[in-house]
């Protein structure tokens, strides 16, 4: 694993969050993203070269909204920049991780993702994402 | 703030933990330390710029013991590196947030350390890091 690619952290209100972490950090929100297949609203900040990515529930029944409901807002998941995906989703399953999909498939911020269960990472929700290499964009 | 210096995570058993991390992360806890003042046993693995540091109780009174009796083991804090620490401070102090202590403490890993109280900080126990200079060491 390359780095701590982002930590995700699940926020009632992304305006809101958004001022408290761009305070809290001393720097600029500089992308604001949906991904509608996650039922999220995304706020990227930078540090160094790790990012922060703020979550909010697009509706009510977002695995977001179900974390908040349960434990409050609150860190979600940390991800991890690997250089092959593929690879590394493969070697973890290999130890006996669970996946939670049998291919990567397209996150935030360009990417393509895959997320290891928390029962078998130590209660800790782990996100393996890849920089996509999008070819004539 | 200059990175994520660091990622805590409470677990119950550092041994079992650490071997999880380890095959997790693909590489190996490089450092063991026990930092008596607050309680705790910790393990460093580092993933590029960043570390994962892993926590253990070493008593039931422990901040960590009492974490997990409460929300399971999981992530319990995301540590920045600052480069002043005590400028660092008194901008959050000016800005609202709540610091837990006046003054930096010496943590682990040969750092000044100080935490932001999660309530100021969107659920998130945030902790400030600068590293110490020992002359003469």
């Amino acid at each position: 694993m390359n780095k701590i690619e982002h930590i995700g952290i699940a926020v009632r209100d992304l305006k809101a969050a958004g001022n408290l972490y761009e305070q809290l950090l001393n720097t600029q929100i500089y992308k604001i993203e949906e991904v509608a297949s996650e039922g999220i609203k995304t706020a990227f900040l930078q540090t160094g070269p790790n990012k922060i990515e703020l979550l909010e529930a697009l509706s009510t029944d977002s695995p977001i909204a179900k974390f908040i409901d349960k434990k409050g807002e609150g860190i979600h998941h940390i991800a991890f920049e690997v250089a092959d995906i593929q690879a590394e989703m493969a070697r973890l399953k290999s130890q006996g991780f669970i996946l939670l999909s049998d291919e990567p498939r397209p996150g935030a911020d360009n990417k393509l993702v895959c997320f290891v269960h928390p029962k078998s990472a130590g209660g800790v929700l782990v996100e393996l994402v890849q920089e996509r290499i999008v070819i004539g964009e």
